[in-house]
C-alpha cells in the first residue's frame, strides 16, 4: 500500500489502488451499517473521510487517537469532498485519554482556552491553520528577498550593544554567574544582551552587499500585557545601499507585503478562509485589494489632521510629540481605513542613526512608519545618516533626545562612514503583527507557537 | 541609464545601452592612455572591469571608495570576462581613508586577521563568498523542507526548560534584575534560559503535523576555545511522526545534505571554487560525489573496530563510553574517509527521550550520529520514546545517567504520550559545521557573520 498524506489523498483524482493513511481521529460516527471517521494529519485543514464496516470499530478508536488506515480511495458521493477512503483495516497506533484531553469533539474552543495548552493547541483547527500559514509566510518572505537579490544575514542574538533606558533589555549570564554575582566575570568579558534589532549589523553588511535582510527573533523586556507586544517576537529587517529616497524603502515594504500575502493567500486558501470567516471581525479582513489604495502623508500633515480632528484625544496632538495609538487609529480612519505611510518625523524624536533632512526650523529626519487598520505600526524604517560629521555631532548630543539609542560600538559604527560610505536605508516589519493584520487575529499570543510575555514562559 | 548590479552586468550578452553601476572599488590601475577600475557590489565574487579616460581619475578614486559609474557595456577583449564598462562618468559617492582601512589592495589577508574586523571583513573576497554561500544554503534548506511537506516552526529562544549540569546554559534576566538580585522577581516568574535545542517543542508540533522543522539559533555557555564550537550557533532540526525506523531519519539527513549541497554548488560555483582552491586543504574538499559512498555501523561494531585498531588512543575504547574525537576520526579513516552513520548507542549514555531498543544485556537506544571527515559529528538524531510507561520509568532514573537531560515540563512532555502518541524521531544538524564541511573551513568563527565565544562578543 502506498503511504499518502491526507492532503495528497484529498487531491487524488481517481481510485489509486491500495493506500495507507496515518493521522489523528477528528471524529467518529458509528451507524448501524457503516462507521465514519475523519482523519487529519496536519497536512491540510480538511480531514479525510473514512468509511468502514462497523466491525472495525474498537474502544480505542476515539476522538484524538492516532490511527493507521489501509484501504481504497474511491469517489465520494458527497459534494463537499472529492474522494473518501474505503477502509480494509484500521489500526489504533496510540489511544487518547479523551477524559483528560483538553480538546473536545465537536467543540469550537476559544483561542484564550487553547492558549493554556501550548503543547496541544496545534491539534485544534485554528492553531493548525495558523501554523501552516505562518510556515508559508516565512517561506514566502525568504523567497521574496532571495528573488530580489538580497543576501540573507544571520544577525546575532547575543550582542554587546547597550541601549539607553536599559529597563527594556534582557541581560545574559551563565547560570553559574547568575547565582553568584551578575557584575563580575562575564562569560563574554562584557555585559551582553538579547538583541532588540539587527539593524546596526545589517548596516555593516550593506557596506559590502548593497541589499541584505535578516528574519529572526528579537526581544523586549517591557512589562506589558498588551495584545500587540511579546517579550520574544520575530522581525523581518532589510537594508539597501545606494538609496537616497524614502520612496525606495517604502516600495520594498509594499512589494514585500504584496508578494508574501498573495503567496500565502494562494497557497493556504482554506486556512486563510477559516480566519476570515470565523476569527476576524469583518471590518478588519483585508482582501485581495490590499494595498491597491494606500496613503502617504508627512508627520507635519499628520499633526495638522489630528489638530483639526472633531474629537478629543487623551494625548493632545502637538508637533514634536510621538504619535500615540489613538492618533494612529484616527489617521488610518481619516485616510479611509487603508495602509498609511507617515514620513519625516521630528529630529529629536528619533534615534541617532536617522538621516537629517536639514529642513529646519521644524527639523525632521527621513523616517517612515507604516500604519495599518486594526494594528497600528506594522513597519518602521528610515534613511540612515551616512555622513560622518552629521553622525559625530549627533552622537555628541547623545542623552538629550528621548529614546535615542547609542551603539556600544560607536567606533565600529563610525568606521562604516569612513571607508566608502554610501547613502542607505532600511526598515523592519514585525512578523507577528503582519500575521495579525492579514488574518484579523486580535491577540499576538495566538500567532506564535510559544508566546513569551511577563510572568509566562510555558515549556 | 539603467541601473544594473555587477552580477547582471557580467551576465549581459551584448551592448545594453547606457547603464549605471554602483559599488566599491577593488582596484585602480592608471596608465598613460587608459584608467582601469574593478567595481564590486557584493552581488558576485567577480568584479566588473571599468575602462575610462585618464581624465576621469581623481584623488578620491582609491581602493575601497564607493563609486557610481555611468557608461556603455561593451564586449571585452579579454578572455576572462564577457563584457567591460566603458565609462562616460565616474562619481565618488564615498571616499575611503585607505591608510586606516584594515583591508589593503592586492593583499590576501589571512582569516585570523580579518576576524578582528567583523564590521568590515564582509568586504574581503573570502568572507563575501562565505556569506553569499551561507545565504544560499539557508534558502536551500528552507526549500528542501518546504518541498517535502515539512511545516516550519519557530521554536522558542527563551525557554524554562532546565537541564542537568546547568553550567552550560545561559540564563536570562532583565538588566534591572541582573543589577539587583538574580534570584527574585523573574520577569517570567520562573528562571529562563537560552535554548540548547528546539527538539522538545518540535515533538509537540509533530503530534499535529507529522513533519516539522526549525532552523534557528541555539546556545551553549561552554568555556571552550575550540575550532568547532561557538556560544551562539545555528541548528537545523527536523521531527517526523509515524516513523518506526532509524533508516527513515538517516534518509532525511542524507537527502537534506545532498539537496542543499548541490543547490549551493550550482548556484555559487565561483564562490565555492574560491574555498576549494585557496582555503581548503585538498584532502578535505568534498566534491560532487559526496555521499555516493557512506558507511553504516553500529556502536557495538564501532567499539570493536576501535579495540582492534593498530594505534593507542588517549581514551581507551570501551563499551559504554562516549566516542571521543580521536575515536570518531579513526572510524571515519577506517571507513575510507566517507560519511559514517553510527547507530544504536548504550542506553545509559544518551538522553532520557531516546527510544529503548530493549536488546539487553548491552542495552541500547535507537540513536544515530553522522560523522564526517575533518569535522566529526555533523548530525545527531534518534527515535524518541513514545511509550508512556518506558518514559516514566526512565524519568525516575533521572540523575543517574551522565548527561541525561530532564525537561522542566515533564508533565507536558508526558502528556504528548497520552493523547494519540505515535512512533516518531528526528535529528539536528549543526549549520556552521555543515558549512565548514562542504567548504573545508578550519575554524567555525569564519563561517558565521558575528561569532560569539568566551571573552568575545564584538558588536
Amino acid at each position: 500500500a502506498v503511504r499518502l498524506r491526507v492532503r495528497e489523498a484529498l487531491g487524488a483524482r481517481e481510485a489509486a489502488g491500495e493506500v495507507k493513511i496515518q493521522g489523528w481521529v477528528r471524529s467518529v460516527r458509528s451507524q448501524k451499517e457503516v462507521l465514519f471517521l475523519h482523519i487529519n494529519d496536519g497536512s491540510s485543514l480538511e480531514s479525510l473521510q473514512v468509511v468502514a464496516d462497523p466491525s472495525l470499530q474498537n474502544r480505542d478508536l476515539t476522538f484524538g487517537s492516532a490511527v493507521e488506515v489501509q484501504g481504497k480511495l474511491v469517489k465520494s458521493p458527497h459534494k463537499m469532498q472529492n474522494v473518501e477512503l474505503q477502509a480494509g483495516a484500521i489500526r489504533v497506533v496510540g489511544p487518547c485519554d479523551t477524559l483528560s484531553f483538553p480538546l473536545k469533539f465537536k467543540e469550537r474552543h476559544p483561542l484564550e482556552y487553547v492558549r493554556q495548552f501550548p503543547h496541544l493547541r496545534c491539534r485544534s483547527n485554528t492553531l493548525g491553520a495558523l501554523l501552516r500559514i505562518r510556515s508559508e509566510a516565512t517561506a514566502a518572505i525568504h523567497s521574496f528577498f532571495q528573488d530580489n537579490g538580497f543576501v540573507h544575514i544571520h544577525t546575532p542574538i547575543i550582542t554587546s550593544n547597550d541601549c539607553e533606558g536599559a529597563g527594556e533589555l534582557f541581560q545574559i549570564e551563565t547560570s553559574h554567574e547568575a547565582k553568584e554575582s551578575a557584575e563580575k566575570n562575564h562569560f563574554f568579558s562584557v555585559p551582553t544582551f538579547l538583541t532588540v534589532s539587527g539593524q546596526l549589523h545589517l548596516e555593516a553588511m550593506a557596506g559590502a552587499f548593497t541589499r541584505v535582510f535578516t528574519f529572526g527573533p528579537t526581544f523586549r523586556a517591557e512589562n506589558s500585557q498588551s495584545r500587540r507586544h511579546l517579550a520574544e517576537f520575530y522581525m523581518v529587517e532589510a537594508e539597501l545601499s545606494f538609496t537616497e529616497s524614502l520612496q525606495d524603502i517604502m516600495q520594498v515594504m509594499e512589494d514585500l507585503f504584496k508578494t508574501a500575502t498573495s503567496s500565502v493567500f494562494s497557497k493556504c486558501p482554506r486556512d486563510v478562509e477559516l480566519f476570515h470567516k470565523y476569527i476576524a471581525p469583518a471590518q478588519k479582513v483585508i482582501n485581495t485589494f490590499f494595498f491597491l489604495f494606500s496613503c502617504r502623508i508627512s508627520y507635519n500633515e499628520a499633526v495638522e489632521i489630528l489638530k483639526q480632528a472633531p474629537q478629543t484625544f487623551t494625548f493632545k496632538p502637538e508637533w514634536g510629540c510621538d504619535l500615540q495609538t489613538e492618533h494612529e487609529k484616527y489617521l488610518v480612519k481619516h485616510c479611509g481605513e487603508v495602509p498609511v505611510f507617515v514620513i519625516n518625523y521630528p529630529y529629536d524624536l528619533k534615534p541617532f542613526y536617522m538621516r537629517d533632512n536639514e529642513d529646519g526650523p521644524q527639523r525632521t529626519v527621513a523616517a517612515v512608519d507604516l500604519l495599518v487598520p486594526g494594528i497600528g505600526e506594522l513597519c518602521g524604517g528610515s534613511l540612515r545618516e551616512e555622513r560622518l560629521p552629521f553622525l559625530e555631532s549627533r552622537l555628541q548630543r547623545y542623552g538629550k533626545p528621548a529614546g535615542a539609542r547609542r551603539p556600544a560600538w560607536p567606533q565600529g559604527y563610525l568606521d562604516l562612514r569612513k571607508f566608502g560610505s554610501v547613502p542607505h536605508g532600511g526598515f523592519g516589519m514585525g512578523f507577528e503583527r503582519y500575521l495579525q493584520y492579514i488574518l484579523g487575529v486580535d491577540n499576538m499570543k495566538d500567532v506564535i507557537p510559544f508566546p513569551r510575555f511577563p510572568h509566562s514562559c510555558l515549556l
